[in-house]
């Protein structure tokens, strides 16, 4: 094995299948981690901007480096950017930021492993026989992190989390608490978004 | 106690720290799974749009919400809707949507929770004394979950995920592989978005 950095076992229950990319956001976020000296954050500390964005395979990914980081979705640490890439910038404000990309040519030898012939027939990961699931997990396992991983220091890197606030008012229409920076005014009154009709949903 | 609806310690090792709100998303998402009668999602087939967005706190519910039913931001089955309210829609192609959402009254009474007074004055989770934390994470589990949730079927919601695709091409300039749906072009050849400079970053 090339690697120490194996998902723990919840981080499988967390994701809900077996397949290769998770286990491959883990030991991304591991590594991210290690090169910028940082411990999993346990609070509100830590920024990662994934570059994946809808519509593509791969994003699983990400579940692994929620389970690696600790920076989640819901400590609002992680956003897309969009850009449809396997790629992700990690950033802590006073240890600064790294860019961790999949290097094409191990993509490349990744796609010829069995599992990715079911998927792209449109068979979900948790019906695929657990072998050839086993097979392409391993196989990653046993590559060097230099083959899969191009790690770029991005010095310029910034960004500059908005200032929140607990500020929160209640809906005159629907009578629910709406956090301040949300709330929108109609004849007078403040309102939240769906209720303004401001936005088409 | 009037929930059966404990997060798992790994829910809490996932989450970084302990704190009342991923508990609460937890309960919700596992009321929500029951409601539409469906098991927590292994693949890919079970949607959640909470209602938060940025700048302001309790978004943790959104680490509970994907622990509880496998809707995790990695395999894009999560995305909030910045409405910067603390409710969330739950909804299965085949089972339909439902809507939760925290009542006032709920959110008024926990406010006044120690707990509170230390994340006001600025200080992380992880940082409070452990029995002010507790004594509110176990005021939640024994209140009634009518008291915490107001549920609303949602017969007309309707989502379509995009249509995904596993075609992919080099960006010409800096050779990463880009999903097809991101790729741009420039003075004729395919390029990935930031090498485009087509969008400010």
């Amino acid at each position: 094995m090339k690697t120490q950095y194996f998902p723990p076992e919840w981080a499988f229950e967390f994701h809900g299948h077996r397949c290769p990319f998770m286990p491959i956001g883990y030991r991304m976020g591991k590594l991210a981690l290690e090169c910028l000296g940082v411990e999993r954050e346990k609070d509100h500390g830590f920024f990662v901007f994934p570059e994946v964005g809808i519509g593509h395979p791969q994003t699983c990914m990400l579940d692994g480096i929620q389970a690696a980081t600790g920076a989640t979705y819901g400590k609002l640490l992680m956003e897309k950017t969009f850009y449809g890439k396997l790629a992700a910038t990690f950033y802590h404000p006073q240890k600064g930021a790294v860019r961790f990309s999949l290097r094409a040519e191990f993509i490349d030898e990744m796609g010829k492993f069995e599992f990715f012939a079911y998927r792209k027939k449109g068979i979900e990961p948790s019906e695929i026989p657990p072998a050839v699931v086993d097979e392409v997990i391993n196989w990653v396992f046993e590559q060097p992190d230099e083959f899969i991983f191009k790690i770029e220091p991005k010095p310029d890197f910034k960004f500059s989390p908005v200032k929140g606030s607990f500020n929160k008012m209640k809906c005159s229409v629907c009578g629910e608490y709406v956090f301040e920076r949300y709330i929108r005014i109609k004849d007078g009154n403040p309102v939240c978004i769906p209720c303004s009709e401001y936005e088409k949903r």
